[in-house]
Formats: structure tokens, C-alpha cells, sequence
């Protein structure tokens, strides 16, 4: 039994309002694991570097019980770099350096001692190497949840959907949710995407929360409303991390376990904007995290009989 | 015991992508007062309108049990107008025409058999015309929702701030609670917000769903997810209608019982955008309104141990 996250381990160099970094630590794998990691011990990494990681950096990834037998090290190369800086909302921003490197030719090897994976999490990246991660597992996962973005679906699409046709969950935010299905409404573009492959579709909205859709059912997840947002990197994989670490220590899948999965992975998220980059969710303690689902909780309780 | 509703009654002409509509009844306190009758016995509104409205008009109000002798009724005028063209989005709109007509010099007068009022709704209006109301009253309601838009903030900030002062429930769109406050952040604008006057502020978010901030605490409010929105027109006045009616039937005022009053709010609202103007919300039983009121439960409810 175990939980694979596949995506990218990488550098970034972010800018906000509130000031800018050096190259630091990134990547969808990166996040997406640690936040798992809280939930869940027996996360297993498939990603690709160049030698431009100090051991330190990986280090951080294993003292948190996150297995790297699957992080390729490309001697000689460089790492994938990307370099964005955010307008004033925080909701926008430009993408000043893209830098593939590594990840140009990037082919995925499922380590063996992986072949135990029971949950798979396709992190952001070419819907083509996804796709080959699932066909590299002899055995099909018991819940694969894949997460895109617009990027593919503008030059890729037919790749995409392939890839789409092949999970469980997809996770994608308003806009792509809305490009993907050609329709406006979220409630429609939910019942077309429901028919592309995946069971349940996860629409994330940023500060407005996230919906999960499955078969005719609804559930709709608060954001929690913060007074400062640093930096909004990796927020979107920190969430998918968080839900399907939380999925994976659940073992059953279902609608309510999912909602749950949800609203984890929603507290992970509020806790890495806190700061720049992994900064935030590299050392929380389970009470911390514990009290931040509570204030999930009360956020959107509320008591009418029936 | 009564709830007073002050606001437009009017005539709006509206188009949208699914079709357009000769003038038809509309206006904040016709939406309101519409949304609180399914609460409310004792709603009462003060309004003016022109000697163009027709007797079956007003009577569709009555027939719902709505007071209509604060309704002033001048004789050779005509009443507000208001046309408007919404995008393909239907979440912003072009205003083609405005009259104000009677609303010029609207002078609100307080029926003696209004005396009795102890929940106060002001919809949007000039907010002199808010202040007169309350002054009008011998004796202060036990509470007053104030409704306002960002025309009053761009061209009369000072007469509204002072109106602000003399509510307990401030109602407004996360657009005019960043302009208002000057902070973009949704949770620094409350702070801020909180400081001026109310001790309650809703932020209104559309689709988005409604944030109740009362002190350190927060409410968040899901949007039932809809598969078309046919027009927008009246769907605030209706929510703050059925918030406050809510609360009139309650009777107590408390964050609790407001949480309740704005799912109340958000499910009549949620009727008002299925067909134009006011025509959904004359006629629901109170079976498709507690069942409404359940898929709102049913969308934001689940279960995590502390």
C-alpha cells in the first residue's frame, strides 16, 4: 500500500507585493507530497532533477517519511525553473521564466519497491507522461486523481483527454473547467466532464472555496478567508496533496470520505500562502493542523431542522 | 411587531442572453418585500411610484399579506425606471436607462400603523432618504439591514458613512466592501468595516455564495451551483428580503440565527435568477421552499471528528 505523486521537483524565483525570493525549492511533486505527508506515511515520489539540488533539499523531503527512490538526478543537467511574478490581488500573475531542462525528455521509472501503489496523484505535466505512469503500474490504482491546467489544454488537448478518460478524479480550477466543457456554468460544464471519464470532478475557485461534483451530488467547500495571502504558490498542489494523503490514510473511496479529503486538503492550502513557497507546510504539528479543520468547521456549520 | 421595507418599487426593462422583457414590476423593495412574505406576516413597505403602475400590481403584493400603505402613489408622474442588458456572463450588466422620475424628490413617509416596527430593511436608495427613515421612527427597531451599492460610495461617500453609523447590518458586494475600506483583502475590509458602524457585515459574492462577519467570527454561505441563471435582476434585494424576513419571524437577533437567515436568503434568491423579474418568487409553496433550503444543507454539510 502505498501513495505515488508524480510531478515536477523544481526551483522557483517568485515575486508578490510583499517582496521576492532567490531560487528556492517548487514544484507540484514537491508541495503536493508534503502536504500528503500529514496525513499519510508511506508517500513515494516520481519526478526528475538535475544536479543543481543540494542533498539538503532532498533531505527536506525525506525527513518528512517521503520515499525519493523515484527522483531521477540527471547529471550534468539543470532542473526545471520557473520564475512568475504576482499582480497586486494575488490572483494573477505573469510567468517571467519557463525553463524546462530536465524535464524536456522527462521518462518516468516506477521503481519496483512502487508497484505497492494503491492511490496516485498525477501532479501537473505533459498529459502524455501521466498517461505513461499509469500504464507503468501492473496494477491499476484504487483511486487515480489527475490535475492539469489550461497550458494543456490550449496545445495538447487530444493527449489530455486521453489522459482524462484514464482517472478517477480530475481537479482543475473555474476557468479550465469552463474551457475543457465549452460551457459557462459550472453545474454544466460538471455534467459534460463527468461523461470524459472521471467519477468525480473537482472545481477549484481560489479565495471562493472549491466544488466537488459526483454523479447528481454537490458539495460545496469554504475558503477560509485570510487577511494576508503571501504567496499563492503551490497552493493548488498543496490542496491535491492534502486530499489524497487524506484519501489514502481513509483507504474507502467515496463521496463523503472525498468531501472530507476536501476540506484537508483546503487547510493545507490556507497554511502554505502563509508564506513563501513550501516555507509554511515544511514544519506544522498535527495540533496545528487539527485546529485549522476546526475553523473550517465552524466557517460553514450551521443548525436548520429539517 | 412589523418589518418595514424601504425601497424602490419600479418598472425594469431587461435583456439577456436567454431573451428580454417589456417593462415589467420591479424594484429593490418589490424583490424584498416578495423574499420576506415567505417568512413574515407583518411586512410593511414604504415606496413611491407614479400613477403608471396598474391596482393588479400593487394587489400582488397584498395578496402576498404586504402592507402597502407607506406605498405613495403621485399622481401625474411616472415611477422609476431602470433598463439594463446583461453580458453573456451574467455577472455584468450595461444600464441603458435610468429615470428617476418619482424618486427625484421621494419624500419617505411613515404610516402611524408602522410605528410598530421592529426590523428595518433599507434597499437600496439615496442614503438621506435611509437616515429620514429611521429618524421617522419613535422608537429605534431592534434591527436595521442597510442595503447600498457603490453609486452611493463614487457620489455621496459622506452622506452614506453616516447612514452606515446608524445600522447594525451592513449588506454589500465584495467589490463595494473593497471600495468602501480601501483593502482588498475580504477579511481586513470587515475589520475596517466593522469599525464604522454595524456590528454584522454581509459580503455578498454572487455565485460565489455570502460571508457573515459579526466580531472575530466568520460565516461562510455556499451558492447553490446553477445550471442557468436566466436574470440576475433583484437577486440581492430578494436575499436581503428573506435575510431579514428570516430574522423577523426569529425574533432574536444573534450570529446563529443570522447564519440560518442568510441560507434563508440565499435559497429565495436562488429561485429569483430561474425566469425574469419577480415571476418565480410570487408563487412558491412552502414545500419547494424548505426543500430549496435542505439542498443548501445537503451542498455545505459534513462530518469530521474534533
Amino acid at each position: 500500500m502505498s501513495l505515488i505523486i508524480i510531478g515536477t521537483v523544481a526551483f522557483d524565483a517568485i515575486e508578490t507585493p510583499f517582496g521576492k525570493t532567490e531560487k528556492i525549492v517548487g514544484g507540484a511533486a514537491t508541495y503536493a507530497s508534503l502536504a500528503a505527508s500529514y496525513f499519510y506515511d508511506k508517500v513515494k515520489i516520481v519526478a526528475v532533477i538535475g544536479d543543481d539540488f543540494q542533498k539538503s533539499d532532498i533531505d527536506t523531503l525525506s525527513e518528512r517519511g517521503i520515499d525519493t527512490e523515484g527522483l531521477q538526478i540527471k547529471a550534468g543537467e539543470k532542473s526545471f525553473f520557473w520564475s512568475g511574478k504576482y499582480h497586486n490581488d494575488m490572483n494573477s500573475r505573469d510567468t517571467l521564466v519557463t525553463e524546462l531542462n530536465v524535464l524536456a525528455d522527462f521518462d518516468p521509472v516506477i521503481p519496483e519497491s512502487y508497484q505497492d501503489c494503491e492511490f496516485l496523484m498525477l501532479g501537473n505535466l505533459t498529459p502524455v507522461v501521466q498517461q505513461t505512469v499509469i500504464s507503468r503500474l501492473k496494477k491499476r490504482p484504487k483511486l487515480i486523481v489527475l490535475d492539469t491546467m489550461n497550458f494543456w489544454m490550449d496545445i495538447m488537448m487530444d493527449d489530455l483527454l486521453e489522459t482524462i478518460k484514464m482517472v478517477d478524479v480530475l481537479a482543475i480550477n473555474d476557468t479550465e473547467a469552463r474551457q475543457l466543457s465549452g460551457e459557462y456554468s459550472l453545474v454544466k460544464a460538471a455534467e459534460k466532464i463527468l461523461t470524459m471519464g472521471p467519477k468525480y470532478l473537482i472545481i477549484k475557485k481560489g479565495e471562493h472555496g472549491a466544488l466537488l461534483f459526483h454523479e447528481d451530488k454537490i458539495f460545496s467547500a469554504p475558503a477560509l478567508p485570510l487577511a494576508e495571502v503571501f504567496d499563492p504558490t503551490g497552493a493548488g498542489d498543496t490542496f491535491a496533496g492534502g486530499f489524497i494523503g487524506y484519501m489514502a490514510k481513509i483507504g474507502t473511496v467515496n463521496f463523503n470520505n472525498m468531501k472530507n479529503a476536501i476540506i484537508f486538503g483546503s487547510a493545507l492550502a490556507s497554511f502554505c500562502v502563509e508564506k513563501f513557497g513550501t516555507e509554511k507546510i515544511l514544519n506544522l504539528t498535527e495540533a496545528e493542523v487539527a485546529a485549522r479543520v476546526q475553523e473550517f468547521v465552524s466557517l460553514s456549520s450551521f443548525t436548520i431542522e429539517a
